[in-house]
């Protein structure tokens, strides 16, 4: 019996889109404003929802790894952006925890305050820091589901060492939500309780 | 700029211990020994964490997708077993939703019970139904960090369509939890709060 292996590359346009490896981003907004852009081109280009993320060395203000959604791309449930942008931060890095003992801080900036199932795979990645662009909320007013997530899901990384902002570029975050949604986008993974 | 893909792909030993398509795993019993089987393996061939899983359809009760930790080895915090059974079970099947219209229900069977990554992971992978072996608290008991998990999880599963069951084979489950953490194996991702 042989399985398939599982194969999870970028599309093209994003390593066209962040081509220069020494820029530098050095505000949250900064950060955040490539993420924005990675999940509306996501959309336009028709390879995915309309999320985005990154992985950055915060010591160095420079992007290691971008992330966008690929779950219809790659037909995987998991390959949600900040997914996708952790898991290719850890094989630049080579190393599956991001936070070991002599590296530097990393900070995924995920343009959606994460699902439950992200927001689970923070803690496990090593990343110091949490920036989010739209809330729960927005993502839900267009039909997305967040996962059943503890209320308290910002204390509890806070409490692992790993800092949170919200509400960074929130309203540029949003609106490509909102795009998505006016333009019929698909809003997969949206059954509960059939 | 060129970002590396993530390929990850079972062990060899893994298809030569699951190397009957046609076998059939009628009880929870049956299907949860495979998962442990898997576990212990995983350890003994040294390709990662005391943790199997599987994913089978119950109209055939056939394996669709084993899965096993492979955190170390491939380089990913996500790899744990639950990821990759459903990951794999998703290629098999060629679609991000096992629980899609039309299909038969499928299972996820672990020797733990979830982590909040995993948890949250579950309702997207679109699986009818969770068989744990292993409690939280018996990997806790060894280090191992389940994360952030709301009290109620299992209630929340449930009210979205998705039966639990707990404790099958539980002692044999978390036997090999207990002879991993004998034997002086590796509690990575245990750093909480530092």
């Amino acid at each position: 019996m042989s399985y398939p292996k599982v194969i999870l590359a970028l599309p093209e346009w994003v390593e066209e889109l962040v081509c220069d490896p020494d820029r530098e981003y050095p505000t949250e907004e900064d950060r955040m404003r490539l993420a924005i852009e990675l999940s509306r081109r996501n959309v336009e280009r028709g390879t995915g929802g309309p999320f985005g993320a990154g992985v950055f060395d915060l010591s160095t203000s420079r992007l290691v790894a971008p992330g966008v959604n690929l779950v219809t791309a790659t037909n995987l449930s998991v390959a949600h952006a900040e997914i996708v942008a952790i898991m290719i931060a850890q094989q630049v890095v080579g190393h599956f925890d991001l936070g070991g003992h002599g590296r530097p801080a990393y900070e995924l900036v995920a343009t959606t305050e994460p699902c439950a199932q992200c927001f689970g795979a923070v803690p496990w990645s090593g990343v110091r820091r949490l920036a989010c662009g739209a809330r729960d909320e927005d993502a839900r007013e267009i039909g997305f589901d967040e996962g059943s997530k503890m209320d308290d899901w910002i204390f509890s990384l806070e409490r692992r060492g790993i800092s949170v902002v919200r509400d960074v570029c929130r309203d540029e975050a949003a609106a490509v939500l909102n795009e998505y949604a006016e333009d019929g986008g698909e809003i997969y993974n949206a059954r509960q309780g059939e």
